[in-house]
This record gives structure tokens, sequence and C-alpha cells, in this order.
């Protein structure tokens, strides 16, 4: 009845692949009419349909397998950072790459402002006193009047930068293009890292990993900081030399970072990370995982793949997102 | 040099009260330019000044010496709430008595956010994983597309409901007059109490004790409240019916209150509320506490005083706020 279910066999075929929520994205494209439609959670369901695939949706999608699908033309990933595809090199040029762009930024940033109002009010030291009865009024800080630094003015970014504005937060921001730098009061280029974190109070990193973002934070980097800075990174873990970080937090006690990404994934527990006192950790959770709006996304993105339209969220292959 | 040194003794008498801080408070005056001005931490040294105190700037004033001011006009409070004042009964009809008011907003709509990001993104629960390094990520819930409810429209309240709809928030309002009902997306009044919590996902209780609000949120009321709802209290203690709260809590598992106000304060260690898994219990310190900021709003209104011009804040008697 609608413009899938009108077509025939010419339809493009579609997998979805997921480990756990395949089968449920696939039945929410089926009821939004899509019929020419399989889903995988394992190589081996992917290896049964591989030949026929013309559209791959998928989250950790085993990458050596990109290459033997001869009909493949389109990669929809069901996230926003795309650098484990990149850094693989497994995947043919002739085929597109989409990322989820617009998406995620409602829910990281307010994960980002429910950490950061976590630390600046106290609420760790009120809780404690809850669990003795102990009625011990402090004075709280405000956000009002700080400087927030948010590092990647994509549409996370651009989010965080929005709140932080609603806050009374002043802003700056860093940028690769410089392209959405009318969003910040004051803009910085790559170059200008160390001039960038010098004044902040709160440093929030949203950018994507690449080759030229790698560990980019480093000791050079922590060195100009605030002795008071909270650091944020919500971006990709690699972005920050960890060991550089964990060095900076050990030292400068008024510090503080929260962290949601890291180097590896998961966090093993041996990392200190885990145990310094001001570092709040998070296992990955700032961004919504749910599968159903991803699938709308790529339900709007389909719309345009069916009718010549450009894609949202194409991946730059030369600058890696 | 400035209009208060050029002023003789003409100049009107000043008197600070605080227990902690009216020695800074008075020093903050001083320094931009009063000098017909003395400070008392004590009933003995207000009565060493009483009978030539023409102004009193002051915060949990011995109200029974508001009668025994001859030349008493003017009564500043260092704080928002004046129900202290306006129940005793003890202030003379002549004098006039203002509060601070679009000075608190700013701190107490930051707690409020705080307070409501903590219980929404489930971060207790993160703590207690961080402490033993466990790595188990889970769906985080959002405040965007949610109903905001604040009871109270002056400047703590529209300062919440500004932020609510920075967060995307549907915001609905209830006040006694409606003179600010153009704040929110939809408008109650007293006689509506129930219609207004029907709906709501937080209901934020911005409002003074009077007379008319006192227990105003009861058992018939908390009956029509969402079993999920989430109950904020930055207001007053004494507007909620405290015994019906602890019921209400204890019965619906799903909601959850935060509360920085109460009947009583300090809260008794033997309150159940700290005890309760569904409340966040805070020592009154959600508005700030900084005299400096208060010194200023009461040099502002100083100015007025000096000027016959209205001044900030006027209590309304009839109204009790």
């Amino acid at each position: 009845m609608n413009q899938f279910s009108e077509k025939s066999s010419n339809e493009p075929f579609i997998l979805v692949y997921h480990e756990r929520a395949a089968e449920f994205c696939m039945q929410e494209l089926q009821k939004l009419g899509v019929t020419h439609i399989a889903c995988a959670s394992t190589r081996e369901e992917v290896m049964a349909v591989l030949d026929r695939v013309e559209i791959l949706f998928c989250w950790r999608f085993p990458m050596d397998l990109f290459a033997k699908a001869p009909a493949l033309r389109w990669v929809q990933l069901m996230g926003a950072g795309v650098d484990d595809v990149m850094m693989s090199n497994q995947l043919p040029e002739h085929v597109t790459l989409t990322r989820i762009v617009g998406q995620f930024g409602t829910a990281i940033a307010e994960y980002v402002f429910a950490e950061m109002l976590y630390l600046v009010k106290n609420l760790a030291k009120f809780q404690e006193q809850q669990q003795i009865s102990l009625w011990k009024p402090m004075k709280l800080s405000v956000l009002t009047g700080k400087i927030l630094a948010v590092a990647g003015l994509g549409s996370i970014g651009a989010e965080i930068i929005r709140l932080g504005r609603a806050f009374g937060m002043h802003t700056i921001g860093l940028s690769r293009t410089g392209a959405h730098q009318h969003l910040v009061d004051q803009h910085f280029f790559p170059e200008q890292w160390g001039e960038f974190v010098q004044q902040a109070d709160v440093i929030v990193i949203t950018l994507p990993y690449t080759e030229s973002t790698r560990a980019v934070v480093d000791k050079m980097i922590f060195e100009q900081m605030k002795s008071t800075v909270m650091i944020v990174n919500i971006g990709r873990g690699a972005v920050i030399n960890e060991a550089d970080l964990i060095a900076f937090l050990q030292t400068h006690p008024e510090s503080a970072a929260i962290l949601d990404v890291f180097e590896m994934e998961p966090l093993s527990s041996e990392n200190p990370l885990w145990r310094l006192p001001n570092a709040v950790v998070t296992p990955h959770i700032s961004g919504p995982s749910s599968t159903a709006e991803v699938s709308d996304f790529f339900f709007a993105n389909l719309k345009r793949y069916l009718t010549d339209v450009e894609l949202y969220g194409i991946v730059d292959r030369s600058a890696q997102y």
C-alpha cells in the first residue's frame, strides 16, 4: 500500500545486523512497510544472505565481510561514531557510509548537564549526609557565569552549547573547519588547543576519533588547563591520552573528569580511573540506545535512497567522520 | 563623595542583623559608602541601638523587638520568604516590609535541574557501579517531552520554567493571580489543583507559605498525581502536608520527591523522609547564601528609599507575600 510494498523484487535487499536487537529493528521497519529485509545476529546468519545485500543497517558488523558482499552499495551505521569502520579500512571505496546525525544531541546534552550539575552542586556529599540523617547546609557553586569550552561543533556540540547558554554560561568552541563558529562566543582551530583550554572552567569533548584527533588532548594540553577544570568526554576515549589524563587528575585534586568513553571499552576493572575520587565513570550510556529511534532515522534515509536524494549523515572518507 | 557620605546626621540609621554575617554585610555596605550603620548578632546588641533604628536589614530577627523600635520604618529581609514575619503578626502595620526578589531564581533553578537530572539519569546507580568497577550500561530516561508543572509563577518559578523549556519540556503553571500565565503553555488557578497535577511528570512547588497555601498539597491532591510523578519542593515545607507526602511516597515506589524545605527545619533525624528510598533530602541549600549579593540588593533598594522611589520586593500584607 505504500512506496515499499508496491515495489516488487526490484526493491533493494536490506540486511539489519545487531547482536541483540536485529529482529526488533527489522520488525519496526516491517511495520513501516519495508518487505525486502532480513536480519542477522551472527556471522553465520550474515553469510547466508550476504550475496544479496544492497543495504546494510548495522551495529558492530563483522567488518571483514564488507568486501564479500558483491551487491553492497550503502552501509547505515546505528551510531554517530564511525571510527571503527574508518580504522578498519575494510569498506570498499564505492560503498556509501552514513552515520546517525542530529539525533543524539538531546540525550547526550542532558547527560552532560546532569553530571556537571552533580559535581558542581556536590550532590554526592548531600547523599552521604542523607544516609546518616545529617542536616548540614553548605554553599553551592553555580554554573552561571562559568566558561564552557566545547571541542567539536557538530549536532551534539551544538546542543551542549545551546543548553550552556540557557544556564548563563559563556561558550567557546574548537572545530576543524570553523563552519559552525557562529554558535560560540569565541572560536578556536585545532592549532590553538592550548589557548582554547586555558580559560575554560568546563571542557566538553564531542570530537570523533580520527587520525588527527588521536590523543590530541595530552600532557602538553593538560598543563595549560586551570587546576579546577572539569573535563567531560562523551566523544571518543582515544581523543584523550588516558595515561596523561590519569596523571593530571592525580596531581590536581581540585580538577574533575566526567568520562563516558574510554580508550578501551568496556573499561578494565584494573583501570585506575574507576577509583579516582575526582573521576566520574559511566559505561558509554550518554547516547540513547533506542533502536526504535535509529530505525526511524534509517527509514527516513531509505526513502531518500529510493528517490535518489542525497542521504543524511554521509561520512567524508578524507575527514574520517 | 557619594550620596551617602555627603549626607549628615539626617541620614537614616540602619541596623544589620544576622547571627553570623552581620558584620560582613555592614562592611560591604560601608565599602559602598553607607556610614550611618551598625550591626548586631544578638538580642543584647540590638537593644543597645534599637531606639535609633529607622531601617532594619535582617535575617531571623527577634521579632518581638519590632514593636520596640520607635523610629522603625522599613524592614528588608535577607530572604525571599516572609512567612515567619507574617505569621508572627509582630510587625507594626506602618512599617514597610520588603523581601529579596529576582535574585534566587538562577541558583534555585540550577538546584532543581541538578536534582531532577540526578534522578532521571539514575546517577546514584552509576555511582554504585563505579564503586565496584562494574561496567553495566542501562538506558537513560530523558527530560525532553515531559510535562513540567510549576506552582508559583514568581521570579523563581519563571526561571525554572525558562530552563524547562530549554530542556524541551512542556510547561504548565499554577498561580493565585494568573498575572504571569503567559510564561506557561497552560495555566491553572488554585481551585484547579487537581487538574493541574493530573498530567504532570514533574511538579515543582515554589509557593510562599501563607494562610491559603498551608498544606494545600494534601492527600486529595496526591491521589490525583501520576504514580510516577516527581515532586520537587523548594518553596516552603508547610505548603505540603508532610504526613500525606510520606504516605504517598511509601505507597508509590515509582514516584519520587526532591525536598529542600520541610515543615520543621532542621529536619528531625527521626523523620522517615531521610530514609525513604524515593526521597532526596537536602538541608535548605537551594537558594544562594551569598550575603554579598543580598547586600547589593539592599543597597539598590536603599538608594530608592532615599530618593522616594517605590522599593523592590514590597510585601503585600493581605496576600502575605
